[in-house]
């Protein structure tokens, strides 16, 4: 069986089945504008992470409004973006599997063709061998290269300083890798509820970026481009001075957790814009209980709000979330979930509902597939 | 994209592309034998909750060894069984919507000229008023329903008791609607440690559910069935004198969450058989990263458990797993996983790969599609 869209364009926002992930298109236009100017007015380029939304007909959208390409994670969210037209594609992430890089290869010469690009992070000299090896004897500086640093995030990357260097200097041996900066993403800044949490933390990523671009200055190696951040931090990396590209990502749709986040002021405003429609299947003196479980969205960062009712939602398992408060819905009335992570969200979906003219009266206007779900390898 | 099966059927396990969800056939294949003699030994009806492996193929399977059918939670997990052979399906959950109930309708006539048969799950007048709206005119005794009973789960269902004789009522003045008996599931008393625990809360479950036969009884209402439980109870449901059915599903493939109950000597031991074969992508002195996060196992019942390594794996996000202890994997090594809840797990992927001779000298011997991934409405 397909995933069949649970609602067809045109039909109103009432006639959708349930659960279903819904896209208020109007709120997510207006994030689109919101973080395009923000980068047009900062001189910084834009480049929004995929792996939120997974679909190369938003990540056109993105680039439209003046983002460079997009980044994602895996190479297989890159084939998919790439099959639906989009051709600047950074795989902002390690890939150590000859049988994957040779996929990555092939991409690479199939984007260029187009006239578009792919890049990749790196951080261990075998990781650049192996790169090197995929790529040998194809065209001079066919992939970007990106040296990852760990700012923060205790994932992936080398330490900041003179680590980079080996790698470098190994990137200039093999032609057809052109070495192109520094990917430093402290992802876990975002989180940090207080601003001054959040400020103190891109300071000391704003240190370690520079130490590490000193470094490679000093063995003769220029630093083209400086790429990271994120929706709950960018400001930050976009006034840190060594930044050049923002990766941020979910500002499209707004996850529920960065609503918990102390404001920044100085931010442009982002709304909520993906939501999980869901209707009440149960209902007892006590609680009701609807029909989308963390099956229907994802419970990592904790479990989605209720939109505009003030219930709280608690887990019912895979398929049943449990509402609590004083004024239950009835049997059969629908509830709107906030997702508290859009990114893992979307990728149980095969399918996102936009809707135009709100949650309430609007109208189904796109479907628009999950081309990246499930993309894992 | 389509996502394609990340190995070949014949290939050897090294050759699996990674994260990749992989089913140990050897080990599942004797969970299977052992739950089919628990239950013939027992006399009990069994129906694995096919919500587990949303396989038709695996469906078939456990019908073959003898189980009656199978139980799902969304009519469009019904649809995909169905259209894979499976005939025999119950969908133990409540439908309100009218448009989802007329598919029920519809795969009920679809199963019965098939010689098979679909029951549901009521716990509301209204419920049971809607289900007989969609089954207006059609053959007597059609569907078989069943009255939810909420014996501690806290989530659907009426209180145990005269509360369900009106509901019985109801479906008995509907002649399509054929009164099946009572589903009484306690999800949650599976997960509670001690067997002291788990005892008494099957206790508990046993009163009720005779209180509420006996309710049904005086009101000259025979009950032909009890049905629920689940892996990590069903010795004591069977136990109970009151049950006719178990509907235990995660037994194929056994959760790791299962693994930290204090165990019931009567149980036959069951074996881990889902595994997420990943890659380590990055490693430095302090940890080592597997390509395999939260987007590859679900972590609604805690992060996976390493096997066979004394690893610790921790959440680095939708892509990443975070691997500490003192003997640390290189780079490019595989490090299995053991997902702490294979339901929502296997929903994240579009195949498993069924490998034949063990993890380590194994050969791929057949792809098995997940056809009910994603069926939420």
């Amino acid at each position: 069986m397909k995933n069949l869209p649970t609602a067809l364009v045109g039909q109103p926002v009432d006639a959708i089945d349930t659960p279903a992930l819904v896209i208020d298109l109007d709120a997510m236009e207006r994030n689109l504008t919101a973080m395009a100017a923000f980068a047009k007015q900062h001189g910084m380029r834009l480049r929004p992470h995929a792996k939120m939304h997974k679909s190369a007909v938003l990540a056109k959208l993105q680039i439209a409004a003046g983002a460079v390409g997009v980044c994602v994670q895996k190479t297989a969210e890159a084939e998919a973006l790439a099959a639906g037209g989009v051709h600047n594609i950074y795989i902002s992430n390690e890939v150590i599997d000859p049988a994957k890089l040779a996929r990555v290869a092939a991409l690479a010469q199939q984007l260029a063709a187009l006239g578009g690009r792919l890049a990749i992070a790196v951080d261990s000299l075998q990781g650049v061998q192996r790169l090197a090896a995929a790529f040998s004897g194809m065209a001079p500086g066919l992939i970007d290269v990106l040296v990852e640093i760990d700012v923060g995030q205790g994932r992936c990357g080398l330490p900041p300083g003179a680590a980079a260097v080996p790698l470098v200097q190994a990137i200039a041996r093999h032609a057809p890798l052109q070495f192109a900066g520094l990917q430093a993403y402290h992802g876990r800044a975002q989180h940090f509820r207080t601003l001054a949490e959040r400020r103190a933390a891109i300071e000391q990523v704003g240190q370690d970026v520079r130490r590490t671009v000193a470094a490679l200055q000093a063995a003769g190696h220029a630093v083209p481009l400086v790429t990271g951040a994120g929706s709950g931090t960018f400001l930050l990396e976009a006034a840190s001075g060594v930044y050049g590209e923002l990766q941020a990502g979910s500002y499209l749709f707004m996850d529920r957790d960065y609503a918990s986040n102390e404001p920044d002021p100085a931010q442009p405003r982002f709304e909520h814009a993906l939501f999980v429609k869901s209707q009440v299947i149960s209902r007892c003196a006590s609680h009701a209980v609807v029909d989308a479980g963390h099956k229907s969205h994802a419970i990592d960062s904790g479990l989605p709000a209720v939109h505009g009712l003030a219930l709280s939602y608690g887990n019912g398992g895979d398929e049943h979330g449990i509402l609590t408060g004083d004024a239950l819905p009835e049997l059969g009335d629908t509830v709107w979930l906030i997702p508290g992570h859009c990114d893992p969200t979307v990728n149980l979906h095969g399918v996102m509902i936009g809707v135009r003219g709100g949650l309430r009266q609007g109208v189904v206007e796109q479907i628009v597939r999950v081309d990246a779900r499930g993309a894992l390898t």
